[in-house]
């Protein structure tokens, strides 16, 4: 790992709550505790800590999980600095998606049993050895999807499904434009275009990233650069679907290479991290900065605009019934090996900060793992998945001196 | 007719050219003269007569049409009124659609023979006896189809099925608000909503309509009360797609209706024409009015916000490949008889004036169409078609007190 990975790693030694006598990885499971990561207030990666929590019940319709896998998402960043609208108080245990084992189910909760293997979604909380979610979160996994895949499946592919096949109406001869190209999501993104015949994919990147994910993208440019220029030398009509996580000053750029009747969909403002440990300004100043749009614009220019936030629609707007549609055909797909997860990297609990610091620098390709029964030795994805690539990639990455200058470390 | 409409008609008798010797119904077609109705400038209704034009002829990639019916659109109102974004300049023959039988054909034009009954889109020039337009905007019709169906078909069923179908994504169990639901695009989109099972319509028009439509509507508001908590009566979660043709201060109440992943579509802005005559003016009043929308807040609140301009996409984007897609759909529709245009009324070209001051004030059901071969003499729809009821309904609107106010004669 990086220089500062290695001192992170020293301090990590020191993180485990020091009220703990035991190793937490190798203790007997104690049936009234369990481990957890904990964010102990909004601010840099010297907020997090592994602690001991008491062990949650399932409550009426709810599923009792034994986690295995937890994912990571740029979002967790965001939470940690506090960087969401209305945040949530702290302490608390961050995390919005697990993998794991069924281990009980509340009252009136049917259709899982104990032993099932599941993936789900939880509102906070799942950075844990055990979670519990209500029931419409919760899906069965396919027997041969790895703990690992399905902690990396549910946000990036049902958030990259929806966008492509719901909010917009993805068919055969369009093209999409999709930043953070080698991210988890941009790999879902890319991977399900690759399902409609004859899809384009533009997409951007660190270029440390490029040989890894070229087989993926049609066209791929360097992500420090403006790419709608590029875009529109190889399609001056420019293109179909663009799909922005990035927000900032780039709305109006991603609407002006939109062709007529395309759609732009925000869906995330990872713009918003910029090594700030401050919470409240940063999203303000964002939602001020923000070009608004005038609907007579869109309606002479023939665009759609949009906005898609899978927690709020699983969370705050009752979505789960449009959700699980879109997981059942996702899983289908999989079955049908037409799409699979592409992990980065595994970590311990006890490595979040360098699984952070790691999805900061955009040194990632996929999706970054927290596996609740690793021990604190880093460990890339085996080669069995698409991501040994990745492990490489990350040496040149550390001389990648533009890249660190671009997102200082945020500790 | 309203007694401002017997006056009108007084008047229309001087409109015709006075240099034309001739009855311009019962005259011998002069081979290179044609009959058109002329836009002289912008303003009320008194800059509109009938005149004698050259004879169009065909350039390569052109049909010439003999036409036999024009669709008259609330759009063609905001043209003679100039409100709409870089008007063209005057004097002008309006229209924009127009269907007829094929008299010839430019150089390279395949796929029309002499006598094809065709309807066809037109960059203005529509309202005369004889068209010129690419092939590309021109579609064969269906034995079965009359020429006013015909012209009251393409523009809003079009535009009523690629929002629909193609902005939004229409499927069972959604639900749909339509302002203007007695009007021609209100009707088309009662219609293909009804080709969906299960889907819910909420629509407003003038009172004096609702019986005439609420065969097609399924939840009827009184246009000039507040829908919003009426639907959220019903509906407490909003509706799927909001269509809004009225724009102006509604933008965001049709946002506020929406449920998550509901797309609100701007299709028109007929709230733009409020009686005044002069142009720039209210166009640029509207764009500054219309309430501008932050991308952040449809990511945070999953919305989709959309604008669609059928005419922009023709003849502006080089949409006329979508386009024939939708009208190959549409016209396979009408062959399993499941959509059926409905037709307001017929008028000559000479009543030009009688027929916007009726779609000004809101009068009409369904379309208003001018019939090229018919003498100036007023002739509801007969039986056959759906509007019998219009024009009974139309007595009613006589006495519409509130209707006049709100919308002043604009001569």
């Amino acid at each position: 790992m990086a220089k500062e990975g290695t001192e992170i790693a020293e301090e990590t030694e020191q993180m485990i709550d020091q009220k703990e006598p035991d190793n937490p990885v190798s203790a007997v499971v104690d049936s009234k505790e369990m481990r957890a990561v904990l964010l102990t207030g909004f601010g840099g990666l010297n907020k997090l800590k592994v602690t001991k929590k008491p062990m949650p019940e399932p409550q009426e319709g709810e599923v009792k999980i034994r986690v295995k896998a937890c994912g990571l998402n740029f979002l967790d960043l965001m939470v940690r600095q506090g960087n969401i609208d209305n945040p949530p108080k702290t302490p608390l245990v961050p995390g919005f998606e697990c993998s794991g084992i069924v281990e009980s189910v509340g009252e009136n909760t049917k259709g899982f049993e104990i032993g099932d293997r599941v993936m789900a979604f939880v509102n906070y909380n799942a950075w844990a050895e055990v979670v519990c979610t209500p029931l419409d979160f919760v899906y069965k996994i396919p027997d041969d999807m790895t703990f690992s895949e399905a902690a990396a499946f549910s946000m990036n592919f049902v958030t990259a499904y929806m966008m492509l096949f719901e909010v917009a109406n993805l068919r055969e001869g369009m093209s999409v434009l999709v930043h953070s190209a080698g991210g988890a999501v941009g790999q879902a993104v890319a991977q399900l275009c690759s399902t409609v015949p004859n899809v384009t994919v533009f997409g951007t990147a660190s270029p440390f990233k490029h040989e890894a994910i070229k087989h993926s993208v049609t066209h791929l440019f360097d992500r420090n650069i403006d790419c709608v220029p590029e875009v529109k030398k190889i399609s001056p009509d420019g293109v179909d679907i663009v799909l922005d996580c990035l927000c900032g000053e780039n709305t109006g750029k991603g609407l002006t290479l939109l062709k007529p009747m395309g759609t732009y969909i925000l869906y995330g403002s990872s713009n918003m991290v910029t090594g700030e440990t401050k919470s409240f300004f940063s999203f303000a100043k964002s939602w001020w900065q923000v070009e608004k749009v005038n609907p007579i614009k869109l309606y002479e220019e023939n665009k759609v605009m949009a906005g898609f936030s899978l927690l709020n629609l699983l969370f705050k707007q009752g979505g789960c019934n449009q959700v699980k549609t879109a997981v059942q055909k996702l899983l289908s797909l999989y079955d049908q090996k037409k799409i699979k997860p592409v992990v980065d990297s595994l970590w311990a609990l006890e490595e979040v900060k360098e699984a952070m610091q790691r999805i900061h620098d955009r040194g990632n390709i996929g999706k970054l793992i927290l596996d609740v029964e690793k021990s604190p030795t880093p460990l890339m994805a085996n080669d069995s998945t698409e991501t040994s690539e990745a492990g490489e990639e990350e040496e040149e990455q550390e001389g990648d001196n533009d890249n660190k200058e671009r997102m200082p470390f945020i500790q």
